[in-house]
Parts: C-alpha cells; sequence; structure tokens
C-alpha cells in the first residue's frame, strides 16, 4: 500500500470558462483543480512557489496522469484531495477530485523534480531546504 | 510495437499566454497542443466534433498521460504529432512534442470512448458511423 | 450617479495557472474574476447559465471593458465586486477587484444582451422571464 | 482619424477548448487573439517580449475593450489585425478579428505602458530602445 506521507484539500466550484462545448470542464482544466491542492499542500509546510524560489529551486512538473469517471459541469462544487506520496529524490502527489456525496469523478498524479534554478540543473535527490521545511510536518512512524 | 493506423501533425507556435510564472509552458497547457493535433488526425477522416456530433456521439477523454523532457518557451515554435493507436473499442492517441531540430519536449497519450449523445450511455466498441469514416483512411495491411 | 440595482461579491484567490512570464495574472484572466462575481449576481436571482437556457435565452457579452490599477500575483486573496447598472434592454455589469485593504486592482464593465437561443435572435429588451426573476430582488425606489 | 504607424496580421484557428458550453469562443479567450496579432506587431520591429527584458523593461497591458459583433466557433480560420495607433507615450493597439469573407467579429484596443523591470516604476514616455527599434519601421511623413 502507498504510504501518504501528507494530505490537503481544496474546495473547487467548477467555473464557466472551464467548460466546453460537451458542457462539461475540458479534461486539461482537471489539472487547475491539482493544482490547487497541490499548492494548499505545500502552503501547509511553507514551500509554497515563493518559498521554493528563495530557496533557490523550482519544481516543474514532469509527468501527469489523469483518469476520468464522471464529468465535472459549471457550479458543481467539488473537493480536490492531493496526497504527498513520494518526497525524497521527486515529489510524486495524487488527487482525487470528489462531488458533495463522495463520488469520484477524477482521479491522477503528477510527478515534480527539483531543479536549480540558478544553473537549470535537475537534483536527483531532495534539496535540503525542501526536507528541512517538510519533515517536522510528515506523519510519524516512517 | 504499436501499430499505427493514422498519423497527423500541428504546428504550434507557443503563445505568452501559455506561459507560466517559470517562464515555461504551464504543464497543462500541453494538453491544448495535443488536441490541436488529434483534431487535424480526425478532420482527416472527416470525423471532427461536429461531425461527431451529427452522427450523435460525443467522445470525451477518459485518460491523459503526459510526460516532459524539456520546458516549451514562448515564441518556440513546434510539430506535434499525433498517432491513431487504438480505435476499435475505445480511441487512443499518442503524441511527441518536437522542436525544429527534432529533440522531444514532451510526449503523451490520450483514451477517449464514445458516448451516445442521446442516452448518455458509454458504448463498448467503436460506433459504426465511425467505423465507416475511419476504415478507408488506416493503412492497409492491418 | 449610475444607479446600480444589484450587488454581488465574489472571493478571488489568484491561481498559479493564471500567471505569465512576467509574474502576475495575465491581463484576459480578470475576466475570469469578472464572471465569478456575476455568476454570483445572476445566481442571486435564480437566473443562472441553467435557469436562462431553461428560459429559452442565452446572453452573450458583446462589450468588456478592463482598466488594471495594480498587478494581481499567485496566492493573493482578492474580492471582485459585480453591480448590475443596466437591466432593461440589456444588461450591463460594473465590476471592481480589491485586495484585502480595499486597494482597487483592476475594474472594468461587460454588456450582454439576450438571445433567443432557438431562432438565435437578438432581443432588444430583455425577456419577461428575467424581468419576473430579477424585479423582486431589486432595490426598492427605482 | 487615427493614424495608423505599423499593422501586423495573425492568422487564427479557433481551438476546441477556447469554446464554452455555448458552443462559441469564451469572450475573454479573444484577447488570446488580440496578443497573437501583436506579438507579430512588435516582432516586425524587433521587440519581442524577450526584446523589452533585455532592454530592462516590461509592458503590462492597462486597458483592454473588446466589442463583440459575431461569435467564433470551433474550427474556424480568422485573420486578427493589430494596428499601433499610439506609441510616443504609451502602446496603444487597435484590433479586428475578421472571417475569411471580410466580416468582422470583434475588434477592440488594448493600451500598455512601459515599466522599468529594475525598479518597478511606470515611465511616462516610451523608452529609447524602443524607439530606437520602432521608428525605423513606422510609416513615412508621420
Amino acid at each position: 500500500m502507498t504510504p501518504v506521507f501528507l494530505r490537503a484539500t481544496a474546495d473547487i466550484e467548477v467555473a464557466f470558462h472551464e467548460c466546453d462545448p460537451m458542457g462539461v470542464v475540458w479534461h486539461g482544466n482537471y489539472l487547475r483543480y491539482f493544482e490547487a491542492a497541490r499548492n494548499v499542500l505545500f502552503r501547509g509546510v511553507n514551500y509554497d512557489f515563493q518559498d521554493m524560489k528563495e530557496c533557490g529551486h523550482v519544481w516543474p512538473v514532469v509527468d501527469c496522469q489523469l483518469r476520468f469517471s464522471y464529468p465535472a459541469r459549471y457550479g458543481m462544487k467539488l473537493v480536490c484531495s492531493a496526497e504527498l506520496i513520494e518526497w525524497e529524490n521527486r515529489v510524486k502527489v495524487r488527487y482525487e477530485l470528489r462531488d458533495p456525496k463522495g463520488l469520484r469523478l477524477c482521479k491522477g498524479t503528477t510527478v515534480q523534480v527539483a531543479v536549480d534554478a540558478a544553473s537549470g540543473e535537475m537534483l536527483f535527490v531532495s534539496p535540503q531546504s525542501f526536507r528541512d521545511r517538510l519533515l517536522p510536518h510528515i506523519k510519524q512512524g516512517l
């Protein structure tokens, strides 16, 4: 079973401009919801985009996977969860988007790697500045 | 080796509004480029969004996968290829986004299933109207 | 002085994907915030997108104006107000986007006209179904 | 009559993801087409986003106006023109989006001001680096 080191959720309300001529959220826009939940997750350990930059790193997404079960439509109020499932060498986050009854509309994952902002070089282990912020928050017994 | 039944490409020029504060294309926006190439592919067999609707079907994306190797930046002129690799029960398309020197920036896949527009029900085999349009165009010897 | 018939606000949190390589919200994305506030306004009189459709009308935007004073950046928590300032022949809404200290970042207007969904014809007066929903809510003494 | 100092056009093909549940381009997305044409205009005088930055300036949009006459729909091939109509103290560009028969779907303007990238201060006259690039290209007899 995949360990979950940290978890956060974001409330989502589907916007009109996110929907396409089929009347449903355009598939690429679900990554906006994943991002909203991921940002709550990282803000929770004081490692938001601005913090990353101050520490000298950016964390581009290098892999995304999405699977859709039911369409989201304009006006729906949803909850997107983000769970940190890898952090030592790269950051992997798992997402679920659910409606108020708990029905899962979409799930997915993203993988990010740390890049040194000055040199542009990819790091093969997560930088110390990230570990220092993350470790006090992750679940005991790992 | 995966069979390729049909292939198309779209010329892409990276727009400023597609780029994020890291100065690169926001990861969800690569799905716009995949869509551009996929639409060329389907237009080539006269089965564009409008044709699907006239045939009584919509084809929502139910699965997306993206892997990023190098970032795309504002102003880059790229080529996105789309290859049809499944069509009998569902439509699976494989993509590659390359720069003018042939360097691959991103690759991925999407899976779509046919849905009856009137009933909202998913079809487990591709509808005859799609087969009739597709088969004359797909490569011999399959 | 322009009369204000109805007023609503939406809480906005600036998303990362809404920001451009200058590190600020891309100018076209402020219309997303205006839309969020406008939708709260119309939902308040039970005349949201779905209601309009059931009444046989759509309300395309035919004119937008935006003026920017200060840039919005990723993570900012803002409030967007929407004020109905015309409704008899067309709908005109006025917007202001403010930060928590009340500083106005952006203001603007949109104009919408009613279109008969079946015929595609523009209406030169607001339809009765809209008036019936709106009038009980608008401020006295008009 | 407004003088036109410079003119450029961009070919636009309406993307599926730019259209909303009314089946037409979402109103805020027309600013993407304006931007495409404006970028051709500025690239023509070697003053694209990257050049601006190298000269130490950014040029945020401080005012947008759009007026819509006919809706653009998925798949339409359009032409967007951009005309430079002010440049001395601020940059004002006028746009028209037309279909292949010349029917105007949308028109508008944007105003940009130069900002010193280092200090963040707005300039009240266009910087010399911009004038040096622009002047050789603008129409005679001004």
